[in-house]
Order: C-alpha cells, then structure tokens, then sequence
C-alpha cells in the first residue's frame, strides 16, 4: 500500500493538515553557510588559482586552469554524437521555447504628458549573463534551453555556462543543448567555486551581472551570499504538482500525473483535489496498480508517503481555494470546464489547463518556461522569463517651460522633508537663475 | 576647501580610482543578523506579545497591541492638519506618480501556435503588501507615494504601513501621504519586529506576500532574512548621482546638483563627469561658494570628501563608459545634445534628460518611482514598479489533436533525461489510452 494521505475538507483539523503541506523555503543552516563563505571567499581572493583547488578537490579531476574552459568546437562535435531523434526534439523544443519567450520582449517607451513633461522608460538587456547546469546524474538538457533561451532572446550581451564534470565526464547531451541554445562560453566548474567565480571575476571567468540556474544546497547558498553584488534567479525548493479533478477523465492519467511531479525526488510534493470521492478512490487503484511498474518506483513510494495527499473537497469552489493557499509550482486542471475555474486561480507558477495538457510537457517543450516558483513563491513571484534578463531605466526630460510645474512641487515638498538643496535645485529651473 | 576628489581619465592609476568609486553592497555582519533572528524568532514564536514587548523598549513607548494600529479617521484627520500648499504639492505629486505607473499595468495575454496549443500568460496581483516606512527624522512622504501608488496601481488587495512612532510621536504628513496614496492599514511599528510581524503575521498583524520601503540596517538585513517566505524589493544602498557634462549649462546647478545628493547623508555619492577642464574648476568654484550657505553643509562637505569626484575625462564617448561602469542610480544628462548619449546609456535607474531635468523633481514628483537601484545593481535591476507587485501564470492549453506534436517531443527528452513517469504521462495523451 501506498501511504499518500487522504485529506477531507470535513475534517475537523483540515486547515491544520493543509498547513503541513504548505513548508516554506528551508532556512540556511549556520554551518553550511560558513562552509559557503570561505569557498566564495577563496575565490574572490585567489581566483583562479582557488577555482582549480575546490575543482579538483570536489569534481576528482587533475586540471589546469585552461583545461575548465570548453573549446566552442566541443560543443558543436557533441551536438553531432546524439541520436538524431534526440537532436531533432532539442531542437523543436528550443524552437518552440523561443518563440514563446519572444512574445515576453520588453520594449522601451516614452510620451509626453500635458504639462509637456517627456516620461519614459528605457529597457536594456544585461551585459553578461551566468547559467548555472548541475553535472553528474542530474545533468539535464532540458534545464540548459529552459534558462539560456530566455537570456539569448532578451538580447543579452554574453552567457556563460558553468556545468560541473566530475571525473572529467561531460554529458553530451548536455553540450549539444547548449549548442542549440547559443551559450558563448562553457567553463566545467561546478558548486559554490562556480558562483563565486562567476559573481566575483577571475583571471579566467568573466563576472557577470546575474547569475540563473538550479543547485545543490551549496549552489543555493552561494547565490544567495552573492546576491546583490550580482542578480539572481528564486532558490527553488522542492518541485510541486496540484491537481485539480471533477471527477472526469481517466484515473490512470491523474496516477501518472502525480507519479511524474513525485519520480523528481523523495521531497517532491504531489497533490490532488477532488470533489468526488468515488474518483480518489479509482485514482488510489491506478496509483496501486501502476507504481510497481514504475522505474523510479522507490523514490515516487518515498515522495507520496513523504509529501503527497488526496484532498476531497465539497465542491470545486473549495478545490480553487485550496489551491490559492497552496500556490503550486504546477497547476493542471483536469477538469471537463476548465474555464470556469481559470479567472479564478490567483497564484501558480504554470497552470495546465484540461485533461489533454500534462506537466510533463510544458516541462520540455510546450513553450512557457520550466523554472518557476516553488514552496508558495507564486504568490509574489512569475516564472523565469525574458523579463528576468533585461531592466528598465526611468527617463525623465522636460525644458525650460515644462520645467515649472514640477520644480514648484518638488521645491514644496523637498523643504517639507528639510531638504534644501534638493529644493534648490529645482527653484534655480523654476526661476531661471541661469547665468 | 571642500577636499572632492579629481580624477584625470590620462592618470596611469585611473581605473583603480574608478574602482575606488565602485563599492558593491556592505555584506552583512554576523552580529547584526544574530540580532536580528532573534528577534524575527521572538516575533515568530510569540507573535504580538514578542511585538508589543520589542516596539515598547525600542520606540521608547509604553502601548498596548491595539493601540499600534492607527483608526482610519487618524489619517483623514492628518490630512487636514498640514498646510493647504504641501497638501496640494502631495496630491499633484501623487497625481503624476499614479499617472506614470498606470503606463507599467501588464496585461495578460495568449495565443494559439500553428500546432493549436494555446500558450500564455495570466497577470495576477499580489493579495497583501507590506510598505515599511522609517519613522522619526527619517519620516519622508515621498517615500509613502513613492511606495503605496505602484502596488494600488497593480490592484493589491491590501496594502499595510507600518511606521515606527518613537516616543509616540508621528509626522502628520506621513499619514497624509498614507491617506492621499490610499494604504488600508497602518501599524506604529518599526525596526526588525515590524518586519517579522508583515512576513510571518501575529494576531493583531496580516502577514502579507511582498514587503517594500527602505530602512536602516535592523530593517534591511531583517528584509534579507525573510526573502523567499515574503518577496522583497531591492536592499537600498547609499544614494548616488553621477552627472555627465559637456561643460555647457550653468555651474551653480550643477554644483546644487551634486549638493542634492550629498545632502542625504556622509555615504551618498556625488560624482561629475566632464570633458571640459575649465568648467570642472567653474564647477569646484560653485562649490566653494555656495556650500557655506547651505542648511546642511556639513553633511554635504563631508559626503563630497567621503565619496564624490571630479571626473575629467577626454570625450563624451569617456564619459559615457565611466557611466556604464559605475551604473549610477540617477544619472543627469547635463549637456546640450543628450539625445547623443542616451541610447548609449546601458546601466542608470533613472536618467534626467538635458539641464533643465533636476533629480530632485524625479525624487518627488516627476512621475516615475524615485526607489532605484543603487550600488551598480542597475546593471542587474530596474526601479521600483507596478510590475513589482504583479506576477505571472504561464498558460498551456491543448487538446487531442495539438497535444501530439509536444506529448512526442516532451517523450523523447523525458526518456533521455531518465525520467519515464514524465514520459509516460506524456504517452497517454499521444497514444489516447484513455478509458
């Protein structure tokens, strides 16, 4: 038997079980934290020579400093070596992210308003950008079109890419992703060295202006310490999928569903609403007789019995609620009338809407983007977009005449706050004391 | 004589001296952020009794919880009390600032691709927003504008103020400001326990999703430590200008200009760049002459010692990398053709166009947000914004027909990814085993 909790509205104590499936982000611990700080610390220091250090120390390589940077024609040698049917999905799917990436382009605008006052903003894309790949068994090309196309798209000057090669083992797939993806420059440098050297500059590695991509904890850690000397993309918690259900469509679906959120790891959170209890019931069959069938059986048991549960509620009223509380990362209505419920969902990072549109692919290909906020972020934050890669300059232009309207206010209101040169300063336009 | 530095583009040490101008973001200190969480804990833990106790031995008070909570009627009374000038100074203020934000709404939007997939985005605003407003000396109703506008702008259900009352006592034009931006609530709260209490709520305080407004260091590192439970706005370093001149205009303004900036405390930063070394000794002569008249030239004299300079550089296209270098906060076009150098102008929070556009009307009044991105984090950030306080869905709709082409593809890379749930969810839908 599965041990996925079953949840009733009814009960008694449902908003407290809800609570327990709403855990924020982790807090750092103090040990990890201080382990991070020396690392960064080193390598704003000691630059490169540090990054060689924890590169072999922590990858069990024996390189020199030139040998972590990749020559361009490995990448375009990998894209070669993968199986066509491989290399054409790569390259549909970044088609198809691109161009729904490039709808997200911010463009600058000015007017002019009554008092002749010219106002704008000006948006620029950032100079150099940092994409964080994990190496090893979680190598994932699908993370490298998902974080480097947005940044290409928005125009941004350079991307470097930082993918860790323990033993030296590169993934090819991995590389042709990249490839496709168009990173300028891939160093094999992974962990809290890679960040440091990427937020700080060595001899070797260009700083850049932010950093993107998921990590381990040390990663995590170490994009948070550097945030503000460079930006950031969220620390991601634990994926999340919730479900929504009338009641209709297949249960083998919904199982699959939920089996797909839970096989990424044993904290992976994976939930049903229901508004039909004859429907959980089929659903908990479908998860009985399909997971022992199921690859990655082991770590789907683990994450249901960890952070699953099937949530009957009255009505599908409730089930949006619910859902509003949660925040989920992904959000699927797998409803006959999705949308009816679809003007009411206030926060999800991706909303799947229908029985036909499963998770798994707007994980790879549909379009929008898979990084997306995780643990209730949703509710103050957006998926990772072009946006993230470009910023805005406010413009501000006026004459001689146009001047006086604003001067007069922000004389008033600068000696209100006591501050009197900034009320100077607009009373010499005001009065035209030009000499 | 005022010791502001002059720096020479020709001086073979010129980018150390640069560099000298480019202090990234103090990192925290382990004693102050073990201040801190003790403190965020307390409030956590113990909710308004931890509140009330912290807000009593810091603001010198002696109140009871519901007295921290202002009636409404307080700031429709607060409105009536300041003089009918600074009165309608605020509401033209707040006219033009609400104006301006209305121009950054997004809109939520979709489309079908040619496989019939439809994609998109929903824009949703927050639900409740925190604005910390400092309290005392520092009590600024610009600030109060500068923050509420934007997020009543995006449609914020509820937005919560608080500010500190030490003594007691508060400034009638703050709750004025409060009053004419249109906050819900006001809390007399301050310092790392009003954070606390906005991110984690108590009995008597909403948590909210996003908490904005600058503050000392007890505020800002609080702000740091609650990032990912609560979203943030930028962590505010010192303020700066850098001001770009052809040697054309007056140098009294130009000097009031730097004046304006160095005004707000012996940190803010106050830089010209010039190519015209007769105007930058006209510029230092202003200086000398009219810094003894002003209210606050001690701290004036001392920011321009700390932190301004005199740059001289060779040509326009010089100063325009200086600028793009130092990604200044406000950055003030004062030259004849400013048109020239504005599309070049990669990194600034605001950019004032051509001599009559004075920083201190954007600080008050022009129209766009006067919270900015300061400490070179313009190369990575924006100003303040309506944006700030929306978020996005992505949107993925398909049905049995247009789900093929991506179910196929999000197949193939599911596969090589090792994940088969992924996979296989995926499969359902391409190979329509529905039952």
């Amino acid at each position: 038997m599965t041990a996925i909790r079953n949840i009733n509205s009814t009960d008694s104590d449902f908003r407290e079980k809800l609570d327990s499936l709403l855990t924020a982000n982790d807090e750092l611990g103090p040990e990890l934290t201080r382990t991070v700080m020396d690392i960064l610390e080193a390598v704003r220091n000691r630059g490169d020579t540090a990054l060689v250090e924890y590169t072999n120390r922590f990858d069990n390589r024996d390189a020199r400093i030139a040998e972590l940077e990749l020559n361009p024609n490995q990448l375009v040698e990998a894209a070669k070596y993968i199986p066509d049917e491989l290399q054409h999905a790569l390259e549909e799917a970044a088609r198809r992210i691109r161009s729904y990436h490039e709808k997200q382009l911010m463009q600058s605008w000015t007017y002019e308003d009554s008092d002749g006052v010219m106002l704008g903003q000006q948006v620029t894309a950032l100079d150099k950008v940092g994409v964080y790949v994990p190496g090893g068994k979680a190598a994932y090309p699908s993370t490298v079109l998902m974080n480097v196309i947005p940044a290409r798209v928005a125009g941004v000057g350079e991307i470097i890419m930082t993918v860790p090669a323990p033993g030296g083992e590169l993934d090819s797939t991995v590389l042709a992703a990249a490839h496709i993806a168009g990173v300028d420059r891939v160093f094999t440098i992974g962990g809290a060295q890679a960040v440091g050297a990427l937020a700080y500059g060595t001899e070797s590695v260009p700083a850049v202006d932010k950093i993107v991509g998921p990590g381990n904890k040390y990663v995590a850690t170490a994009k948070r310490l550097v945030f503000g000397i460079v930006g950031i993309d969220m620390v991601a918690g634990p994926s999340e999928v919730l479900i929504i259900s009338d009641g209709s469509g297949d249960p083998d679906w919904v199982a699959m569903d939920l089996f797909a959120q839970a096989e990424h790891d044993e904290d992976a959170r994976a939930i049903l609403v229901c508004n039909d209890e004859g429907f959980i019931q089929s659903v908990t069959a479908s998860i009985e007789r399909l997971l022992p069938e199921m690859e990655r059986a082991g770590i789907i048991h683990a994450a249901l019995e960890n952070e699953g549960a099937l949530i009957q509620v009255k009505d599908l009223e409730e089930a949006v609620e619910v859902a509003n509380l949660i925040a989920p990362e992904h959000l699927e209505l797998a409803v006959n009338e999705p949308d009816e419920l679809l003007p009411r969902i206030r926060h999800a990072g991706a909303i799947f809407i229908g029985h036909w549109a499963a998770e798994s692919m707007g994980d790879y290909c549909a379009g929008p983007n898979h990084v997306l906020p995780t643990a209730r972020t949703a509710r103050f934050s957006s998926p990772l977009g072009v946006y993230d890669f470009q910023k805005r300059s406010s413009l501000i232009r006026c004459d001689r005449e146009s001047s006086k309207g604003i001067a007069s206010i922000a004389s008033v209101l600068a000696r209100c706050e006591g501050l009197t040169a900034h009320a100077r300063s607009a009373e010499y336009r005001l009065n035209e004391t030009e000499k």
